[in-house]
């Protein structure tokens, strides 16, 4: 059994990822701590959990994370990269949920997260862990920087396309859409239910912390510096994230059976048939990526629409399925879970 | 392994028994019905499976359901009472999710349900389906009545009071809030999004069909008539029942030992601590029922919370727990889903 | 023209007393106060306003609100108490909307309120603004307590039974459903989209701050002290409260008839036909109470159902009704909107 | 006053027609027909009428339709150009809130609507009511094809980029996104609440009828004919619809000063401020179109967003707008309606 402990249980990420554990089977779950809520049972806060889960939350300095095979960070941004160094120095391997490790530049992640680094020359060592490009260095690494959610569902749904070298790579468009879970749990007025209830909106047009991490890992792909316009919205629900991608097509190609040969070996992503429209509540609670890929009037422009929950593939089952390589385990080990509909 | 099918398979109860039914390892589902739908592949009607479910819908009629050791109805009220003698006769076991043998007054079901009864002599063989009162003859049922949504959440949540004694038995009040997938997958003006979003409205508080069902459950276990005033209401939920049960207490008694004493062996009922508020996604996608007992200013009124899934717990999970007891199976074998929160 | 300021304008009740204002016709709004937001266009805190309205939110203390025939505190409680007496004593007049002069008894308001009054000199002189009670009261008044939300809902629903005398004054229930919006504009998790959001929960059972108010209206009314048990719940609505009441008849008596009868006058209650389910939805952005009295099974326990939206007729919209009264314009001027449905 | 008819008054734009209507002061309503509920008052399938409208719906054969000076026919698509050549023939004038008049190429009307048009000569008489557009042609017209509600949102955002010549025109995107009420009142299965609520998908994104509605408005504007990628989605808004567009810039050009001053005559189009973000609740019951144009780090790609209450200013509100230019009345009299926040 992996011991794994979790840092920052109290949010939406933390409780995810307790609930996936749960059904893994191949771990022991040691300690989910919380500084402020150190000393309430995790299943008081979240009675979901009442009878599966008998810990406390505990204060991080007393809980012995060093004895840990595994430690995941759910924390907010800049939590990880004072702690992990530590637990990497102590054999502990550890994931990021937040978005420490995720852009190699650190002065570019610097000017978009607004704080100095804390552990630059981790920065380097770690691996991003979206698992359908990066497998092989993830099942290596000791730091994985998890996908942040956006990022998984527009990298997936463009990733085919750019690998084919079909499209043209100046005028990438991704319109995407995100539930509320996606902004966390905490006290703010703009995610009250009479606010986000019943509303649609963009925001951050201007400059999303997202847009860095999807162009580097884009870029990476392609082999050249790609340009791309993102767009995220705010929309009713819970969970889920839809991603609408546009891209120029530079070559005729059969795009359903780019898009089914790509993905035929990946465990966690779902080409659907061709003219089908993936709903975000196919993957509610399960971690896979569904997609569906259009190319309307046979003009050239492709459509690409990518679905997935947010707090799962966009999270804490993707987490899992970093872990799952990390220790040699089956991919989608304690991940089968079937989607919640309605 | 049972072998199981499935008649009417594209409603929410249908695809919930399937949901559940996949990860519960000691079934083997080998047919789901639909007329309507035969020939159609499940996972095409119901993403969310796919990937888990290669059956198509079949014909009833061609579908062998003879050979199968149970068969769910998951039908609208009506087709059961047609079609279980047959299987009944053929020696396969029968759960009812529909309302055909719930009452045993077959004159009174006729009232409610405005039809004749197809089988009146089935219903005096049917066991009524909850568990938490009826285990032994579940055990031993050729055919069982699963108990309606509100019903359950009802009946649970008034039965310790009841079992010892302690209430006034003529003025029993049950104020319930039901999510709209309550009302079934059919396609009706008054449960369109845009008609029951962000609106909340009673209905039925003349007379709704669970209220025979209720009294009938409750006298049985009063030994005498009890007398209750049932309010049903539609509220913007997609899966929950809220049950806020009154009633008048004619005996000082210790309410939360004696909740917690009556369940204390129960597999699906969690009795919250005293002072709690349950939350209806505290169940979701569960088989539980979670109930929180209350004396407001240590008056005369009692005050009963009570929540369920109305879908597992208020339907396919009950049925379930009803296949396990009459298979010999652990009762809640298939039935330790983690609640999807948030 | 009545001049009119408001203290406290970027919650809820702020924003809906402007929407109202803006179409009243005898009323010129000179002053939103936010000590927090001066200087900040109400039209760029609510978009909505955009067009209608040129105000900045200003500073309190530099609003000159003494040159107000009218003041509205749409602040959170205990604001009012401290500042209505300089503006009293500058022959301003005074509705407060929150619960600072709504209990006479200045010692259960402050076990209930948690803090000491600043005026409970006040407290005496002040009118609870429930017009169908009131109105000769308010029409005199200097200073107003606007009911509370719930405290509408349910005073409106029980009091042509209480008036008449036909029921059991020692066991009222009142099991109410309010949407997420009545708990107001600031930031808290438990209002969150994804907490309150498809979820359903009570809370306060054992004890809730309108309690105290709805049992000094309706003792008042009834000239004896009344008991009732309340259970407040929350919906995942934005706006609106149903009110579900239950009672136990003493005599018989033609009920539709009474409430009619009750209401006949009354320009802000809408009695709705026998046999009627009032929805929330019906009364939205609308300042009517619309009800509805049921006798289930034609046994002694009456159901009352009546809904408000609790922005208008729950806060803002009683508030201008008061307003009316107070300077002798007809009670529901400005207060005609057609309620928004779907 | 101006006597309107108003012919299909059972769906959305039916019943907000009513709305607005009853504020307007210079109309008069004689008639809403039918055919299904002819008899049944008005308000009795509307209860937010209750106490504004006395009418009953009638036949539509015995409704004298022939009386009125103006007809709306809120009817689904293919009524209209049935019934719309009598009344013309007797001087009524006729307002379209379906798509019979919308497309002037008949043969590409019928392939996308799948019917025979009944009155081909019309399509030629009838003006396209976008009044940002048509304005002058509206005035004298006898029939009015009043727009879709994508197309109005759409159109409206991209007109003063393509009047300045400052957009690349073989290439622009419309990614929208609607309330469910988009759908109208009927009875379907794919909006119930369980199915729609919770849960965001695209659709028709291989083509939808509004598709060629949009290319031919925005082909007349540009002298030219324009490529168009169209992907509308289903969120879960009761009302709205949110726009956002991109194209790719030609040349420089201050945005902000040129949506300013095309929009600065403009009765219903609200610019907002530089790096605003409108959000669909900012309009709702309101016949208004906020947009705000952002060009994402400076680059080739221009974002336009574009919100609108579908009900209002994507139907019911513009269909008084146009017959207030229709009867020389105010642009916008009986359309300054707040809108509903929260």
């Amino acid at each position: 059994m992996i011991k794994v402990g979790i840092v920052g249980g109290t949010g939406y990420t933390g409780v995810e990822l307790i609930r996936l554990l749960l059904g893994h089977g191949g771990v022991e779950l040691t300690a989910v701590t919380s500084r402020k809520e150190a000393g309430m049972p995790v299943a008081e806060m979240f009675p979901s959990l009442r009878g599966f889960v008998d810990l406390a939350f505990s204060d991080p300095e007393s809980s012995d994370l060093n004895r840990c095979d595994l430690v995941f960070f759910a924390t907010p941004n800049g939590i990880a990269m004072q702690q992990a160094r530590s637990l990497l120095d102590a054999g502990v391997r550890v994931i990021d949920l937040a978005a420490d490790f995720r852009i190699s530049d650190v002065q570019e992640w610097e000017k978009w997260y607004g704080m100095s680094h804390a552990s630059p020359e981790l920065v380097a060592q770690a691996v991003y862990g979206l698992p359908e490009v990066n497998a092989e260095a993830i099942r290596s690494a000791r730091l994985v920087a998890n996908p942040g959610c956006y990022p998984t569902a527009v990298q997936l749904g463009f990733l085919p396309l750019i690998k084919a070298g079909v499209i043209e790579l100046d005028s990438l468009i991704a319109d995407c859409k995100s539930g509320v879970s996606g902004a966390g749990r905490k006290a703010e007025v703009h995610t009250l239910f009479p606010e986000a209830g019943d509303n649609f909106k963009a925001y951050g047009v201007s400059g999303h912390r997202h847009l860095p991490e999807i162009r580097q890992g884009l870029s990476r792909v392609a082999g050249q510096s790609v340009g791309l316009t993102f767009v995220p919205h705010l929309t009713p629900l819970i969970r889920g994230i839809h991603a609408t991608l546009y891209a120029r097509l530079k070559s005729d190609v059969d795009l359903q059976g780019l898009y089914e040969q790509h993905y035929k070996e990946a465990a966690c992503v779902d080409v659907l048939p061709k003219g089908s429209h993936p709903e975000t509540r196919s993957v509610r609670g399960a971690n896979v990526c569904r997609m569906a890929v259009h190319r309307p009037q046979a003009g050239d422009t492709v459509v690409v629409l990518s679905v997935i929950d947010n707090l799962v593939k966009g999270a804490a089952g993707q987490a899992i399925q970093n872990m799952n390589l990390m220790f040699g385990l089956p991919e989608s080990q304690g991940l089968r879970q079937v989607p919640l509909l309605p």
